[in-house]
C-alpha cells in the first residue's frame, strides 16, 4: 500500500510505499491522517492555507472482505474547531481506493484555479476543472459519470466547500450513484476548497493490488463475525438510526428547539417507524449498505410522491437537528434539506444547529421550512452576505448574534444528543479531540464497551468518564481500521480485530497492542491541538447545560470542570 | 474613586467605591479593565455574548494634572484574538469620567434594542438611541452635542460596531470636538456593539470630585517632568508620529506591498515633513494635544484645499499601513481612509492590513485609494457581504482567501514595523499577551527602557528580548497610569510615577513597588490567556517573515522558537 502526496500547485505527485518499518505500517484512515497532521502540518497555520494538507485515507482493513471494513477517514487542521480533525465517510472510493494500492492521498498546497484528480489504472492525472465551477454535488456526479462512467468513485466539494464555508462537507457517492455521503464534520469541505480540488474521481481498478497475508485465517475471523452482526442489528437494518428519533424524545434527550427541551410533542411525524411507512408506500429503498462489505445496511432511499429520489439516506442526526430542534414537523421537509445539504456540499448537523441559534434569536421564525430550503438553496448555493452567516457553523453565527444559547464546543456544533440527559456523550462532547462530534465516542443507551462492566444508569453521572473514555479509544481503533463504529467500540472487538490485522499483515498483535494503537492516536491528537492552542482547559460543555434543566427530566450537566480537564490523565492509568 | 456596573439589559446600575481596601486600589486603566477580565469573564466565553464585559477606565493619575494621564483604556476579551485586550485612547472624556469620580464603567449582559447611557451631574440614565441606528461618528458626535451641548465628552461606536465587525473600535471626541481618537484595536467597538450601546455621553461635572492627598507634592514630581518632556520633545510636537514615515523607510523597515518590502520608492509623497507643507499651506492645525494635561502635542489637523476638516491627527501607523503598504502615495487619499475609518469605527491598522492581504491576492489592484473608499463608505457602512470580508481583520481576510503572506499574531494584524528589521518589536509581536499591538512594547529607535543598559543594534537579535520584556512591563504600568507611552517607559520614569502615586494616593511605594504592578498586570492577562487557549505556544510572527529577506536589507525573523515559548519566565527572573 502506498501515501500519494500531490502538491495542488505545481502538480507534483510523489509515491511513497508503506513497507513494515514505515512509522505509518500500524496507522490507517484516522490513526494515518492524525499522524500526518502531526508530523506536518504547523499546530498554528491558517487552516484554508498552503501549510494545511487534506488527507482523505482508508483504514488497515480497507479493501478487504472483513464487515462494514470500507469506510473513508478524511483528515486535517479543521477551519471550525482550529484543532486536528477527521470526519469518516461511507460511500464507494475508499474501497476502489484501497483495490488501487492506495492507502491514503495527501493534497499539499494550494492551488490558483479549480483542479481535478483522475485516478485510473496506472495513471493520476490533474486536470482543468472550471467548467465545473459552483456545481452542486448532484449535477457534478451525473456530468462526471457521463464522462467517466457510471461506476466511478467520487470524492467532491459542493459551492459551500469553494467559497470555504466553516460547515462544508467532502461528499462521496453512495452505491446507488448518488452524492449522500459526507465526510461532513469540521468544516473539511472547506481545505479541500481551498486547495481548489473539486473532485476525485476513482476509475476502479481490474483487479485489486491489496494483498492480504492469509485469506484463509482472516475469513475465519470475518465470516462469523459478519454472520452475526447481520443477525444482532437485524431491527437496526430495517428502520435505520432514524429509529432513534421517537426513542431519543422518549428518554428526553433529543434536542428540540435550539436545545431548549428533550421531547418533541410531534415526533411521531417525523419518527423512524413514519419514515419507514412512508418509504415503503412510495417505493423508496431501505436496507442499503453505504459502502462495500456492510453487513448491518442501516440507509434508506427517499423518493418523492411521483417516485423520483430525493435523499439517500435520511438519518437520525439530519432529522433531530432539522427536525425536531428547529420545530420542523414534516418528513418531506427533512428530506429536503438533507438533499440540497448534500447538493451544496453542507454538514446536516452544524447546518441545523446554526438554524437553531438563529430562530433562537428570532431571525427565523420556528419551524420556517421554507426559509431553510432559500437559505441552502439561494444564499449558500450563490455566496451571499446571508450565505457566510448560515453557512460557517454554529459558533460564527451565534456570536454574530450575541446569542445567549451556543450548543457548540471547541468550535464545532453539538450534535443530537442533549448532554444533561445522556451524560456519557455530555463527556465525549466536552473531552474529544474532536469537538462536540458524537461519533467519537457515541455514549448512547446499551453501547457498552465491555461486557464485564458496570457503567450505571444512562441518564446519571456515575461511570460515565470511564465509558466515554473507553468508547473513545476503541472509536479511534475502529476508525483507524476504516470500520463504522455500529459494527461495536468494545473491549470485546478489539480481539477481533487483533486477529484479522494479523491474518491480513503476517503479525502477531494482541488485543492489548490493538488498544495501545487508539491510545497512541488519542495522544497524537491532543499533542497537535495542545500546540494549536486547543487545551485541555476547553473541555467543557456551554454553560447554559450547567444552568438550564433540560425539559422534561430536569437535568443539568454536573461534571466537575477539573474532572474534564483532568479526563485526558487517563490515559496513563486506565484500566481496560 | 467608584466602579460604575451597568447592567445594559435590565438598566441596573450599581456603585462600587474603591478604598485603601479594595483589591482594585492600585489598579488602574489597563491595570484594572485587566483585573475585572480576569476575575469575571468566562475565558472561553463567546465575546460577544453576554458573559463578556466591556471595562471603560481612566488612570491611577486620571484626572490629575500629571503630563498626559488623561487617557482611556477600553478592554473586554477581544473577537478578535479571543484573548484579553487593552486598547487605550486619548480624547475628552477620560478626564471628566475622573473628575465624575468614576475610575470606570463596566458594561453587562446584553440589550437587545440599541441604547445610550448619559452621565450627568448627579445621575446615570440609560436612554433608548433607535435614532441614531447606523450614524456614522461623525454625524452622530454632531447631533449629540447640538441636544447635550458643545463640551460633552463621547465614547461611541460607528456602523462597524453596530454591525459587530472584528475590526471596529470604540471612538472618543477630541478637544477640537471630532470622533478621531479611537481604541482601535482588538475589535472591542464590537463588543459595545454586541452590549448595543451606541455612545456613553459625559456632561462634564462643574467641580472636580477626584482627590489629590497632597497637591504641593504632587506638583513638585510633575510640573519639572512636564516642563522636561514639552522641551525634549519639540522635534515629536512638529511633525508628530508622521515624522516616522522617512525615517522607517530608510530603516528598511516600513510594511511595504503587504510586507514584502521594508522601503517605499515614493515615500517622499506620504513623508511626515511632507503632511507638514500639506497642513501648513492650508492652514490646518499642528501641535494639538489629544486629550488635556498632555505637553507633547503630537496631534493635527488635516484640511482639504478649501480649508475643511477631513481627519485630525493623521498618524504613522495610518499613512503606513494605508500608504505604503497599499502602495497609496498621496496624502488626501490617506486623509481621507483616515476620516473613514473614524467615521464608521474602523482600526485604520487592521483595515489597512486588511486591503494589504486583499491585494496580494489579487482582489484588488495595488494602490487603488477610490476601491478602499468605496468599501468603507458603502460596504463596511451598509454590512455588505463585501463588508464582512473586509472588516473582520487581517486573518479573517487571509484565511478566506487562502491568502500565503497574514500578517498577524493571535489573531491581531501587525502594527506598523517589519519584525525582521525592527527586531525588538519582533519580540513584542510575537509575545504580548494583547497580539501583534506595538503599543505594548514599543521598540523602535531610540527608545530605551533603561540609561544603565545596553540593548544592541536595532536590526540584531542581541539583547532584544530583554528590551522588549523591560517595555512590556513599563508599558503595561504606563497603561494603568492612564498615561501616554510617549512619556517614556523606562525604569527611571518608575520612580517619577512612583512619586506621584505617593502623593495622590498617601502611599509609599518603591520603583520596585511600581514595576510589580505592572509584572502583576502581565501576569494576570497570561492566566487569563491561557485559560481562553492563546498559549504561549502561540508566541511567534507568521512563518513569511522567517522565510522570506526583507528587501532592500534582507534580514529574515531569528528567534528561536523556544526562547519565545519561554518568554514570560523571564517574569521570574529578570533583574530591571
Amino acid at each position: 500500500m502506498k501515501i500519494v502526496r500531490i502538491n495542488v500547485e505545481n502538480e507534483d505527485i510523489r509515491f511513497e510505499e508503506i513497507t513494515p518499518d514505515s512509522k505509518y505500517f500500524q496507522r490507517g484512515a484516522r490513526g494515518l491522517s492524525s499522524q500526518i497532521i502531526h508530523d506536518e502540518v504547523p499546530p498554528l497555520c491558517n487552516p484554508l492555507g498552503r501549510e494545511n494538507k487534506l488527507i482523505i485515507a482508508n483504514g488497515l482493513l480497507g479493501g478487504s472482505p472483513f464487515p462494514c471494513s470500507a469506510r473513508t477517514s478524511v483528515g486535517a487542521k479543521s477551519p471550525l474547531t482550529n484543532g486536528i480533525k477527521e470526519a469518516n465517510v461511507g460511500g464507494r472510493p475508499a474501497m476502489m481506493l484501497a483495490r488501487h494500492g492506495i492507502r491514503a492521498i495527501v493534497l499539499e498546497n494550494i492551488s490558483s484555479t479549480l483542479k481535478l484528480i483522475l485516478i485510473d489504472e496506472d495513471s493520476i492525472n490533474i486536470l482543468p476543472a472550471e467548467q465545473y465551477t459552483g456545481y452542486g454535488n448532484y449535477e457534478l456526479h451525473t456530468k462526471l459519470m457521463e464522462k467517466y462512467g457510471d461506476n466511478i468513485g467520487i470524492y467532491s466539494i459542493g459551492p459551500a466547500g469553494e467559497y470555504l464555508m466553516k460547515s462544508s462537507t467532502v461528499g462521496a457517492n453512495d452505491l446507488e450513484g448518488y452524492p449522500s455521503r459526507h465526510a461532513a464534520r469540521g468544516g473539511l469541505g472547506a481545505v479541500m476548497g481551498s486547495k481548489k480540488i473539486k473532485a476525485i474521481i476513482i476509475i476502479p481498478p481490474k483487479t485489486s493490488k491489496l494483498k492480504i497475508h492469509d485469506i484463509k485465517k482472516f475469513r475465519e475471523v470475518s465470516s462469523p463475525f459478519a454472520k452475526e452482526l447481520a443477525q444482532t442489528k437485524e431491527r437496526f437494518s430495517i428502520f435505520g438510526t432514524s429509529m432513534m428519533m421517537a426513542a431519543m424524545s422518549g428518554y428526553g434527550g433529543i434536542p428540540t428547539k435550539n436545545f431548549r427541551m428533550g421531547s418533541y410533542d410531534k415526533i411521531d411525524n417525523i419518527s423512524g417507524e413514519k419514515l419507514h411507512e412512508l418509504v415503503s408506500a412510495r417505493g423508496g429503498k431501505k436496507r442499503l449498505a453505504c459502502s462495500p462489505t456492510c453487513v448491518i445496511k442501516c440507509s434508506n432511499l427517499v423518493v418523492d410522491e411521483s417516485g423520483n429520489h430525493i435523499t439517500s439516506s435520511l438519518e437520525y442526526e439530519t432529522m433531530a437537528l432539522n427536525g425536531s430542534n428547529l420545530m420542523i414537523d414534516d418528513l418531506d421537509s427533512l428530506a429536503k434539506i438533507d438533499h440540497l445539504c448534500d447538493d451544496v456540499g453542507l454538514d446536516t448537523i452544524e447546518f441545523g444547529g446554526t438554524m437553531g441559534v438563529a430562530m433562537d434569536c428570532g431571525k427565523i421564525e420556528w419551524g420556517n421550512a421554507e426559509k431553510t430550503f432559500e437559505i441552502l438553496d439561494t444564499d449558500i448555493r450563490n455566496n451571499t452576505e446571508e450565505g457566510q452567516l448560515y453557512g460557517n457553523g454554529v459558533k460564527n453565527i451565534g456570536e454574530r448574534l450575541s446569542a445567549k444559547r451556543i450548543p457548540q464546543v471547541k468550535g464545532q456544533g453539538i450534535s443530537a444528543y442533549d448532554s444533561r440527559v445522556f451524560k456519557g456523550m455530555g463527556v465525549t462532547y466536552a473531552t474529544s479531540p474532536m469537538g462536540a462530534d458524537h461519533t467519537a465516542g457515541a455514549a448512547i443507551a446499551n453501547r457498552v464497551p465491555s461486557q464485564h462492566k458496570d457503567y450505571g444508569e444512562l441518564t446519571k453521572n456515575e461511570n460515565k468518564l470511564d465509558l466515554s473514555f473507553e468508547l473513545q479509544i476503541y472509536t479511534a481503533i475502529m476508525d483507524s481500521m476504516g470500520c463504522c463504529y455500529f459494527i461495536g467500540p468494545s473491549y470485546e472487538n478489539m480481539e477481533i480485530l487483533a486477529n484479522a490485522i494479523n491474518a491480513m499483515y503476517d503479525l502477531n498483535l494482541t488485543r492489548e497492542d490493538v488498544i495501545n494503537i487508539g491510545i497512541d492516536i488519542i495522544r497524537t491528537e491532543l499533542a497537535f491541538n495542545e500546540k494549536a492552542g486547543i487545551t485541555q482547559e476547553m473541555n467543557d460543555v456551554p454553560e447554559f447545560f450547567r444552568n438550564e434543566p433540560s425539559e422534561p427530566l430536569g437535568l443539568k450537566y454536573t461534571f466537575e470542570k477539573v474532572e474534564l480537564k483532568n479526563f485526558w490523565k487517563k490515559l496513563d492509568e486506565h484500566k481496560f
